[in-house]
């Protein structure tokens, strides 16, 4: 038995949802959820399927080579398929904060994240004792304005080498570069300590701070090349007052951050999340 | 061009969603918008389906007809259609309190509430004018132990000669009969000022007070026999602390009430909510 | 028996709060609330106090010169007294958005805003029915870009002839001049449909929308010169998702509105906002 | 110089507040910060107050006497002194869910709960390595229904030993005995992962489920004699939908423990916590 999630994107047109769902069911497939959505400005169309084959003889290439010859083309669609039961592969990248990667590793130990942490990388050497900890390997990639571009292609290197699915920024203190970002198009998300698009860039809750804000937030997206400007996949909240000072935003964003950010992951390795113009569509 | 809204509940069986798609297809249904659930536990199957039908000789009627005695009838569905564009009659029950009242109205005024409101009932006299400001015919029904069959005979009238389609209850401070509720099932809409299961009954901001709760709630769900257990449609919470005196909850309390209540009427008049073992379905 | 508000500002210095306690005692006061806030970074010291005074021949006017004369002097304190039982008088400035007005004027009836509204301001005549459903006297005066300095000489005549303390404008969609901001500083209360300093100025929902945030918000703020860059009063927010449409971010942005704009009136009218540096300290 | 923090209840009466700074004033305190809260049901008064003394020879212990002799004896007042800088001592215990744990040892390391962990007890081995990799001493006393009062005994002899100040039950399944919450009355914290008083007792998600709720929380409390229904010190929300299977309450729930319970540890901490007629005051 095998249990394929699949992402359809195309133009809205008529008959598709009755095409789909006709061909999945021609292929001794059951649809045990469905989800879609149509973007009536741009006249676009995305679907979000699971389907369970329990033919023996199921192939997943075979069924991707059908689908894309008949509907894809008819329908001019983009077509995802992955089988449910093969955790992706997900590189974690940190700098020197450490309550992300302590929430992100005590989630991964309780079988809460659904994926492999191949290692973790940072440009510090700091957080190396806390991936010993859980035993997992960590490498220390040192990053300067000269070494940069060298670094980068090391970090690209290591991803490829551990087939990395996607990448996790854990507060890594470093702009990514365009280099990893095409490899790594809308599979390289980021956690950024504000309620975006308030107060982007460095040092969010020095600004939230500055400017009276009585709630502040946390935003995890995608990364692109524009800073902070990324998809957003998820956000959250939180009061506070005139009594908290910037430590005590910075104190209280961190839960903010863990959250939000595992909230994201989480999305993502479901594959519940569609880019769309900037933005994402995310299934329930 | 008509545009249907339908529901569909049946057993959890193989092949519902393609013959599904693929009736409304061949009937010059496009469908807008469909999502569904299965309870895995019961294997119950439940569909929230919009489709538009552009043909101009459409017939509702015909549809309904075909739609049962083909698929409603292999796979034992119960469906239910509704057309958009025609608004379902809300009667508003009220006592003494006015927040609720003035909220719904206020939303009914804005265009907000999709609804007719052919009439406001109440076993007081108080609101009588706040109907008059916004020109809504207003029924003075007494009900006291003696009168309340008596009362709730001549309300069962008016609600039958007016039409009405469901019932909303803005702070009526009796309880419902069975002779109403069986005329309306999962019809009539109640807020309650708790957090439920939490301090169903009389005075709940007295023991949520008592108890010392740092968190104070508000429910709106169908009117069930058993007092506040029926299927929960909209809750909703806000923050308290030692210093809110019991008065400060109930006046903190009114925000809630009237949003989760207009929340829950707004699903119920799109058809978003279904019924199912004592709890609800809510489409998105 | 007077119960009186007090707020206090001054440079921080040691003994501030036991002369004041003092001061109070010696006057025959009995203080039945006490709350205060240093602000470290400027060494600035804030103070609201309710103090009871049984003695019958209690004059507020004394009080307040003996105060200042001795301790104000000593401390170089700010200091501003309010009568409890004096309500405020509240002037109401709109356009043509209905569900602010609906909502404040709701409270005003029931008795949850502590205020007197002598009347209602508009540059449309759209809402003059609404004013005079509740019965409150209503001035069109229209605004155009030559007649702007004439309207707002009218209103400032308005405002003083009857004695208004603060103004809100309940989604009052003019720029409110430098005239009427230097003679009600921090006295107008605008409500801005945007989680500030998100999306500042005309059409915040669209902006919500392009970006594709999964919160909106709204703030509450006191009016400045600078567009709403004023000190915040309240916030809240809304979670939304890609599937809700601009018109749908205005819908549930109007609850937020209310919401948020009637918590900021309710602090100010209970004297529990001082402002400082662009920011507001909000008492308990 | 020292900072202290002074906790003051005591009967309300006239003059206590103009007393107490005054006596500190005397003493060359300087406060830093006072609050004050009155429960006018029962006359009951309570404060919190920081005060910092720069005199060299400042000595708690004659402080205290001054303070108790006096003003203490005059008004008849309870009082607790704590200087901020000690971090009190607190003891974990576990049972077999590690989420809480490794939550409360990442803020732990993190530098961001000021408390000393001499050691970690629990009824199963299971955790021990998490709390050999924190470097944090283990105890395993298992309790079976015969061994319950020795195990209790060796609990409360390591809690004296190593001068423990409070106790946290990270989902500890076991119910404490009035031998330990005698000892520990109102220093015995525990998460329970439901919005009390919904669904006390065990299997609270799966009570939450069957009953439909939209909303689950979880709530931080002073273990008292009665289950579930000690003081409640903090508690939180989360959303939730007829698509959440019980499976993913729980998941949900994890998130919302974490943190509702090292929000009430903290304040704990922090001494912003008085009990009163089984409810708390918490200060800001």
């Amino acid at each position: 038995m095998s249990t394929i999630t699949i992402l359809i994107h195309c133009k809205d047109q008529q008959g598709i949802i009755a095409s789909i769902t006709n061909f999945i069911h021609q292929n001794h497939g059951n649809i045990v959820y469905i989800d879609q959505y149509v973007d009536r400005t741009h006249d676009a169309f995305f679907m979000r399927l699971e389907s369970v084959f329990e033919n023996t003889d199921f192939s997943l290439e075979d069924f991707n080579n059908d689908f894309n010859n008949s509907l894809g083309a008819k329908f001019n669609m983009s077509v995802q398929l992955y089988p449910t039961d093969i955790k992706p592969k997900m590189a974690v990248f940190v700098s020197k904060y450490d309550h992300c990667l302590y929430d992100l590793l005590g989630r991964y130990q309780s079988g809460e994240l659904l994926v492999e942490i191949p290692f973790i990388v940072s440009n510090h050497a700091d957080l190396a004792p806390i991936a010993e900890k859980f035993s997992i390997p960590f490498f220390h990639i040192p990053v300067t304005k000269e070494s940069k571009a060298k670094a980068e292609k090391e970090q690209l290197k290591l991803l490829q080498e551990h087939g990395v699915d996607f990448i996790v920024l854990a507060r890594y203190m470093q702009i990514v570069s365009p280099l990893l970002i095409k490899e790594y198009t809308h599979k390289i998300i980021n956690i950024h300590h504000s309620f975006l698009p308030a107060f982007p860039g460095a040092k969010p809750y020095h600004s939230a701070y500055e400017r009276g804000v009585k709630i502040i937030g946390a935003t995890s997206h995608y990364v692109t090349e524009e800073l902070d400007a990324g998809p957003i996949i998820e956000q959250d909240i939180a009061r506070v007052s005139h009594t908290h000072r910037i430590d005590d935003l910075i104190l209280k964003g961190r839960d903010l951050e863990k959250i939000v950010f595992s909230r994201a992951i989480k999305l993502h390795t479901e594959r519940k999340v569609m880019v769309y113009n900037n933005k994402t569509i995310i299934f329930s």
